[in-house]
């Protein structure tokens, strides 16, 4: 198997191999046999309509069909509208319509919405069966390690969900050629804050030769494979986030809200750097990050054509979002934040009051630039 | 803490104590703090509307607030219908509006549709929180343990679900003293089916000395210690129903699709007694069981007043649900049936035709006999 790189990630639970290269889908059912799957199994692949678009979706089963799998596509509407319970629904009543069985796999063939939702689905059908991620979008390569998934209520994202981890991850970055650029971008997000927790040397190496732009399918297999090593490791440590995987919320605690506020118009990743950049600020003013370290933050998602500031909006809408933060203990905050790069913390005494000021601190981003 | 039973369950991803005695209501906040929740938690009861007219859960609810815990109740409609995703939403929702967080515990307080569901909402809330069940049925002394939760799908029950070890089970044998006759039968179904699987002189107890109508809080206890300790020892070696489990299962291949074709008019009790005698029947024609063991079953069955008969109908749609059965592979049918008291096996090759012969072979069962 040779152009793929192979990491192992050993959780509690479970060994899975995560596949990454710029032609992995040759190596698909090679794979699928080596975890077991043989052709008695069904597969069963839930994708959107977007992904459905690039044929790719078609093209893996066709090839597991040709190698005597039986397999079903069920294609959800594109959008994060789709990762409701509703749809998870629909789902299991197709799956049970094919007869679809506990000892048959769940493949899902997307970004992070069809991950999150058909990893639910699974975790759940017949009290949970065998699943597989084949991530076609950059920032998936983030979503499809760690086992979280889950659907979202009107109240907020992902509170409905459990930790189901797949059996394997197949990355194929060359259907990455064809994402659209503000998704690419959007991807560039995780992958810097992966840098930023713990890979100074790939936080250099995006410094000093920019990915703004899809660099093919090898060096994009390569950037990815650094980064999910950085979030490999602290999986495997701490599975069902307990402490030290908390660490992977940098950017996400203020960005979460921001993205929710803005009724997602604002999308993941670039929520995400904005609130890296607020999640800065506020370690510059509690004394935690050197100014210059921020700066090199904001220099990087700046290189990278994302955000460099946070919305123009007051900030109490998004202090009442983030009080129903899923880590947050009832009586103090609870955040990751950067101390340099290569060094994010978790912190237990951030105040409301801490939040507003680095809030107010930090610049206002519009379409094209600061003010 | 005198008067009650505490048998620890060691399964593979926790241990947990399962109390059982005639008051053991009074040391609820004592195990509360043994297991680690502390008035800091909030607690989100939830029951239903059956359980709330004998005022138990405001019992628990008083009990719980005098010793310093924030206390939450939630009621949902009685019956099977509330076993559902609508449900599980709604109850989402409510934690959401009271600020249940992940540190917080979910408390069911009622039968097995109770404790299925809550225990569904608290393996998905947040992706997961604390649960405990402190049961109200006899029945529910087989629900409660195994850490199966789940809920319905307008195709059959339990096919949404997840495995969810509770922290601690608290049984009062005295709230059974309220039961409904019928209900009270139902449940002692499930303690003849635990006697057959894996304790011959619990079966030859209740032969001598039927428990027919409810025989008091301490006698319950006893009877229901012994019947949990058959299902715990299973469950300790086989959390995730891959190989012995499925001895659980016996009675429940035929009785569940009986179950749901009769729309829930048969209870689950009723129905489970019904399938182990078709399943009892299968067994003696394929020469795995004697005549005289298949007659003991029959007879303790009637001594408890339970169905002794297999419903008046056609086989074809028990079939239908039959082949949807979790547990089948897809080319040939599982059962757990009884070999003997005391004695029950997995077997994989069982036929449609076995099923039928065995179906056609059983008397019809009619409210007052068979005929």
């Amino acid at each position: 198997m040779s152009g793929s790189t192979v990491i192992e990630v050993k959780t509690a639970s479970k060994t899975y191999p995560f596949v990454i290269g710029p032609a992995a889908r040759e190596e698909l059912t090679a794979f699928l046999a080596q975890c077991g799957v043989t052709p008695e199994t069904a597969i069963f692949i839930i994708t959107d309509q977007n992904v459905i678009e690039t044929d790719y979706p078609q093209e893996l089963k066709a090839r597991l069909e040709s190698a005597g799998y039986t397999v079903y596509l069920a294609v959800a509407a594109a959008g994060d509208a789709s990762k409701s319970l509703a749809t998870a629904e629909q789902l299991y009543r197709t799956m049970l319509q094919m007869h679809i069985r506990r000892s048959d796999v769940v493949m899902a063939v997307g970004g992070g919405m069809v991950g999150d939702l058909a990893g639910f689905v699974a975790a759940t059908y017949l009290r949970g069966i065998r699943f597989i991620q084949v991530p076609t979008t950059l920032l998936a390569h983030d979503s499809s390690i760690g086992g979280k998934v889950g659907v979202n209520l009107a109240e907020g994202k992902n509170l409905v969900g459990a930790f189901h981890q797949p059996i394997l991850v197949l990355y194929d970055t060359s259907v990455l050629s064809t994402l659209p650029s503000r998704e690419w971008t959007g991807g560039l997000s995780e992958l810097i804050k992966h840098a930023v927790i713990g890979d100074p040397a790939l936080f250099h190496d995006l410094l000093s030769q920019p990915a703004s732009d899809y660099p093919g399918p090898e060096r994009t297999a390569e950037l990815v494979a650094r980064a999910a090593r950085v979030k490999i490791q602290i999986v495997e440590q701490d599975e069902q986030e307990s402490g030290l995987r908390m660490l992977l919320n940098v950017g996400h605690t203020v960005g979460h809200a921001i993205e929710q506020k803005s009724d997602y118009s604002i999308h993941h990743g670039e929520a995400v750097a904005m609130g890296l950049i607020v999640e800065a600020e506020l370690a510059v003013n509690k004394g935690w990050l050197s100014s210059s370290d921020r700066d090199l933050i904001i220099q990087a998602l700046c290189l990278h054509g994302l955000p460099t500031g946070r919305p123009d909006q007051p900030i109490s809408p998004i202090l009442e979002i983030m009080n129903l933060d899923k880590k947050h203990q009832r009586q103090s905050w609870t955040f990751a934040v950067p101390f340099g790069i290569g060094d994010v913390r978790v912190v237990r005494d951030v105040s409301r009051e801490d939040v507003i000021r680095a809030w107010e601190a930090t610049n206002i981003w519009r379409e094209g630039g600061v003010e």
